[in-house]
């Protein structure tokens, strides 16, 4: 496995991790100040608007989130890079009640950014999993 | 605009003609023998899994599909690239019946594929289009 390939894979469990932790700036450096998150049925995402959703979560008015993921495929070319993950997220309504588990792949684009990889677009194709209905 | 974006671009416009003409094995050549097709809610669909549903789709089996395309970014490095499309699809039913029109993004990855750029990986963001329902 190359080294970009560790990083980008080291990237996506930190990126967790720094999620369960509700570490929102550490999160945000992890992506480019372009990044584009693109779903089904909303319009893209910018960075100014994940930050405000992650802050909200951080204080607790949000669903808390935990999840678990399965990096599928990692191409580099150059200082671009495409990854096929597997994910499955659970989240916990405010208050608690009860847990939602999505599931699904991502397709993402990360960028070489100052030496280091950073997600710059994101396809979250994640759906209600059937297994948790 | 590069040569490889020209080629790209032309690419996207010929696969929504050769759609609309039914043309299934133009459709395919414009494909990697390795595509993955991801789709929300969905497993991923392979070529094999492709070329079924079209040829069902040229013998009038199947909804027939027209729509409108537009390419907003599009990233080559090296032999891969990456592209962000928005597309309007409308599906009628066979034999008739409401049109159904779905729209949003997708997120694809082609490759240089003996000279010829081809899509590897697409992710399809589509949802019911709101205005038509």
């Amino acid at each position: 496995m190359s080294p970009d390939e560790q990083q980008i894979r080291q990237l996506i469990q930190d990126w967790m991790q720094a999620t369960r932790e509700g570490a929102t700036e550490r999160v945000l450096d992890f992506m480019t100040d372009d990044v584009v998150f693109l779903r089904a049925g909303h319009p893209p995402m910018d960075k100014a608007a994940f930050a405000a959703a992650a802050r909200a979560q951080a204080h607790g008015d949000a669903p808390r989130f935990d999840g678990r993921s399965e990096v599928q495929e990692v191409q580099v070319a150059g200082d671009w890079a495409w990854v096929r993950t597997w994910l499955q997220v659970d989240a916990t309504p405010p208050g608690g009640g009860t847990l939602q588990r999505r599931s699904g792949h991502t397709l993402s684009i990360f960028r070489r950014d100052a030496g280091r990889w950073r997600l710059a677009r994101d396809a979250n194709l994640l759906a209600p999993d059937a297994s948790s209905e």
